[in-house]
């Protein structure tokens, strides 16, 4: 075990310095746990992450998560002075260092790289945005995930494409939060071996020392969901560090779990191990204080020591180049060996899709009777998953009823090897862990993949934390979220979204879309696959829906537009236009012969996605919605909120008003006025207004 | 320990037969937990559980929470054979049966009292709302929270009012949330020892037998929480599950966690123990099997032997009666004895409020530099709670930025006594656990406190399915989300909320407010405590905002009719009306001021709550928003969905289109428009539009 020397000193010291520099020159943010776990993660990247400072895509790098967001100066001061460059997939880095000491000296400032929390695609060797506690850790099992199976896939005798480790540094905050409980017991489940937590435990929290509210027995549990465990009495002490990270090297069998012991502030003369180190700047007093402590000198500003940049090159930088530089001659060996398989990982680092795969989208005959969207959601999934091979995914115990079970031949559960499945396996079982799931499929998809969350809609209110953060780093999720209205019956109000949809349409950046029958169904997932840096949700029915006759109306690839004429009059000129999204078009088709029996000429637009839609020239939009037809109505079975934009002032919104009710559907939707004469009747209501 | 006699296996077995019974004529449902854990409940109702059927609203009964709500039947049959009698709790229940034969014959049919999932305030007997996995049992801790202050607060020597336990049937499902792991570290950090969470392990979930996701030791895991944890091999051991539950009454420091084993789907003869026995109809010919193994009639339904309901009467019944008799007696003792404490908890039974409260509401002088609306709240919050005792509340570890300390003499810290406070601590520390705080009020809301929670408004996102379920529940809790804009500043993306004040604005029943200044944050919490049946959300600024002079501009009182005319120009004749929440209503009144000077004559609309102006009368609504007066400009720091409504057509949204970023907040307001020169220009570009 190395001792640690004085150069390894002064570069933690450095660390420190820099964090508490930024902190006071921003007046904001945390110098606390930068100080106290310096030593935790300079170590770490000195001696065990593998990652080629030039190359900050390399995929076979070792990820290293800051699931402690808060503490973002520690992770700006390691980027900057290993000398991480920019990459194309942080905006405007590329060609520059990530993080110059210009940027950590505006630290939270407007243009810096240097914001407040670690921003994915902002910041070249941030792995995901982190800041709300439990997401970092969550996500870096969707990484381990990715890891093991991009192995169990692509790897070949004498060919190990992939063998990196996930590392995590966490902290108190993250261990209270449900999401990281969820995400801990799967990963022991998965036995990911590959993933490894590092909590940094300085016993303090916003309110004060975490015995306020926390007092359980963290190793004890972790060791209750399967993990292997260890603990480092003094973050201080770098021959214990290196123990522990070398014992989860040595670990096969599950993930590891390492306890360290730190002191918040360490080195301020008066906050250290004090809640006042948390947060806010600690005062010209304490950096001066701490300075003095560590030899540095006391009217010096982000300084960086002679001999501390050359450090980091000499042991992480070589380390990293060297084991790249190998990496790029193995991936050559393997492109030669096994053409099509380097063509998929080729694929994967590019995120691309195999050429063709469009031919797989099904598409479906009319058919009144029709299915629900959730079964052809499942049979279009299951088409281009065979046709995409990184299509991986499942449901939080819910893959029966979201039908989002891959069923062809060698799908196979992702499971560790023995346990019914192996690492190759194109299903997970997430268990009822609808957080985890979703902050898991982050991780994926920030390793490559390109996975799918599922389960019902109305427990998106479960996975919001994590919903948001794919929006936030962009990146091409999709979820399929069934049983997406009052339809679902009897189940009740407990299970009938009503906010949901509008919930998730107003993350910005999100594409939701619903489609009304199997082929909007299929133009929904030709949609979301071709989305570039954007997650998207499809809400599917549990109800069966009648397939529409494509040939009678318009063809489902309006879709793609956000919202389209799905029907009008013959002449081509409605007096009145009945929007709608989902279950609700066929029922606007029902309401749509009654008229045309009782001689209206009624125009229905089929609104799959409000955010695909409002992208649309002003043009298009006029031609789908005339502003000269004031006449409208809009029926979705949800919150009336967002549809007095397209219903306009003299239009009739019929929405949900209130929560739902356990009966069966039929009665459920006359209960809440959703049938045709209903429909009919606002249609005359809304052309009397006019 | 009592033998299970031939009457309580033949009440057993009609729990079963009726769940069995009810799922098969609905052709909906879960027979499966029922059948299982049947001999769980009934032991601990008939032997255990204090409880007067004919007085399901007595202060304290023991609460008995059904956290695995999808086998609702379990607790409908219970409810039948016990004879609870309907309460004015309960919709249309007062004076007859909480559950009749017949309901449970329309099990999941409209117009029954038997849901898919139990719902309270639809069927006397219910605790709480449960089916979303993890509510319940979180919900238990605040029931739990409410009994120990309670008891703690208003308990005299020979007194004793409060002694009441919380009794949990929860799930394998329930377990795999993480609002439970939450929910279980809290719990056991206050030493509840009023709290038993009775975990029926049945190996079975929806996607298979749980192993499939969930190979942790819960035991284990409950221990390093600091549970008593005690285990039951097999559910159908009466005597150990007496010995289990006695083993939580001689338990006086910390939580029960009675790990049960069972069989889903118990009797059926082919799904027994297996997944199909989870959800769904078991078929005739298995529930006819079912029949036969435990000696019922195979073609009758629905079959009540004689002596069940006597035999619940002569156990849980007289138990129940005799209890309350001498509670009621000892009230009337109490009442003499503590006139002025026995007033409190008659108001805390009748929900209503210590005469004068409202005279506490602070009044702020107006101040161009004013406070923060969390400041304001905060000294509110403290004025009120000193004149309502039973206002208790907290934070998920941000007290000290939502300002919702209760600091006067007195208030204290809510802890296992010696561990820094005690149980009449008005101040709870809940840790970094948003989802189980808001479940945890959700709870003591139940038990009959006046509870706040109070975090940042972005984490909001974590809670959402128990805020979702105060408004199902109908519950008096006000939530206080402080830091409700991109105002945030530093903290960047991650912290400022974009979607979150509309996502709370569409759950259905939910009053959200968003005062402007220290005024209408007072005017909120007069409007919030005054909510019948209806929880509340008070959005509040990070930044200091302006105390608007009363005297000059319209009186803050405005507030509760939802929206007011704070400003107009002196002929009272606007021709452009500006429309705005919160922090940005000072940012319209400088623009008014502009305006004023360029001869443009507005009106300025502060409209902190969308729910309370949609509710008022149309007059009302015109006389705010003239519908002649089509130049609009709606301000809001968050997702402009919805305001289309306000603006109309021609007018313009100012919002947030993307996330936030960054930086000090005037940067952040330049770059993102909030300023009052892009609001005077947006004023010109709707007049022009007009």
């Amino acid at each position: 075990m190395p001792d640690a020397s004085d150069l390894d000193q002064l570069s933690i010291n450095t660390i420190r310095m820099l964090a508490a520099d930024a902190v006071q020159k921003a007046k904001s943010g945390h110098p606390g746990t930068p100080m106290g776990a310096a030593p935790t993660a300079y170590t770490l990247w000195q001696r065990y992450l593998r990652y080629d400072p030039a190359a900050p895509e390399w995929m076979n790098r070792d990820r290293f998560v800051l699931s402690v967001g808060h503490a973002s100066m520690l992770l700006y001061s390691l980027i900057h002075l290993a000398g991480i460059q920019g990459s194309s997939e942080s905006d405007g880095t590329e060609g520059r260092p990530a993080v110059t000491l210009d940027d950590i000296k505006h630290f939270r400032q407007a243009q810096s790289h240097t914001p407040g929390h670690p921003e994915y695609r902002l910041t070249s060797g941030v792995e995901a945005t982190t800041g709300p506690l439990g997401q970092g850790v969550a996500d870096s099992v969707g990484m381990a995930i990715a890891g093991k199976w991009l192995a169990a896939t692509y790897n070949r005798p004498d060919l190990t494409l992939f063998d990196y480790n996930v590392w995590v540094l966490c902290s108190d905050g993250d261990m209270m939060e449900g999401v990281a409980s969820e995400a801990a017991s799967l990963a022991a489940h998965l036995k990911l071996s590959n993933l490894c937590w590092i909590y940094d435990s300085n016993r303090v929290s916003i309110e004060g020392y975490t015995d306020l509210a926390f007092s359980e027995d963290v190793a004890a549990r972790f060791r209750a969901y399967g993990w292997n465990v260890t603990t480092v009495e003094d973050a201080n002490d770098l021959a214990q560090l290196c123990r522990a990270y070398q014992t989860f090297l040595d670990t096969a069998d599950r993930p590891t779990f390492i306890l360290v012991h730190s002191h918040i502030g360490y080195g301020a003369p008066k906050l250290q191990d004090t809640p006042k180190a948390h947060s806010d700047p600690m005062g010209e007093e304490e950096v001066a204080g701490a300075k003095k402590f560590f030899g540095f000198p006391p009217d010096g500003t982000f300084v960086v020591p002679d001999g501390v940049p050359e450090h980091f090159a000499a042991n992480m930088g070589a380390r990293g180049k060297a084991a790249h530089a190998a990496w790029d001659k193995l991936m050559a060996a393997y492109r030669k060996a096994h053409p099509d398989l380097g063509r998929q990982v080729d694929a994967i680092a590019n995120g691309t899709l195999p050429e063709g795969w469009e031919d797989a989208l099904p598409t479906f005959p009319a058919d009144p009777k029709g299915m629900a969207t959730r079964d052809s959601s499942g049979k279009i999934l299951n088409a281009l998953a065979q046709r995409i091979p990184w299509i991986v995914g499942g449901a939080a115990d819910l893959a029966p009823s979201t039908k989002t079970t891959l069923t062809f031949e060698g799908a196979g559960s992702f499971q560790a090897p023995g346990n019914g499945g192996d690492y190759r396996g194109r299903n997970l079982h997430f268990g009822v862990r609808e957080h985890a799931m979703v902050a898991a499929v982050n991780g994926m998809a920030l390793g490559g993949l390109r996975p799918y969350a599922s389960g019902f809609l109305i427990f998106t209110d479960y996975a919001r934390g994590a919903i948001r953060l794919a929006a936030l780093m962009e990146l091409n999720v999709v979820h399929i979220w069934t049983h997406d209205s009052i339809g679902v019956g009897e189940d009740g109000p407990t299970h009938q979204p009503i906010e949901q949809l509008l919930s998730l349409r107003a993350i910005p950046g999100m594409v939701v879309l619903r489609p009304a029958d199997a082929n909007e169904a299929s133009e929904a997932w030709r949609v979301v696959l071709k989305l570039k840096h954007r997650p998207a949700a499809i809400a599917c029915s549990r109800q069966p829906l009648p397939t529409i006759d494509r040939e009678r109306f318009a063809p489902a690839s309006g879709l793609a537009r956000g919202a389209y004429v799905l029907a009008d009059p013959p002449d081509g000129k409605p007096s009145v236009i009945l929007i709608a999204t989902g279950s609700e078009v066929s029922l606007c088709l029902a309401a749509w012969e009654k008229l045309r029996a009782e001689g209206i000429a009624a125009r229905i637009v089929s609104m799959p996605s409000w955010e695909l839609f409002n992208e649309q020239d002003q043009a298009y939009r006029d031609s789908v919605l005339p502003p000269s037809i004031t006449a409208r109505v809009t029926v979705e079975q949800a919150s009336p909120i967002g549809w007095d934009r397209y219903a306009g002032r003299t239009g009739v919104v019929l929405a949900m008003r209130s929560f739902g009710m356990s009966a069966p559907i039929a009665a459920v939707l006359e209960h809440f006025g959703f049938t045709p004469d209903k429909v009919v009747e606002a249609a005359k209501q809304a052309m009397a207004a006019n």
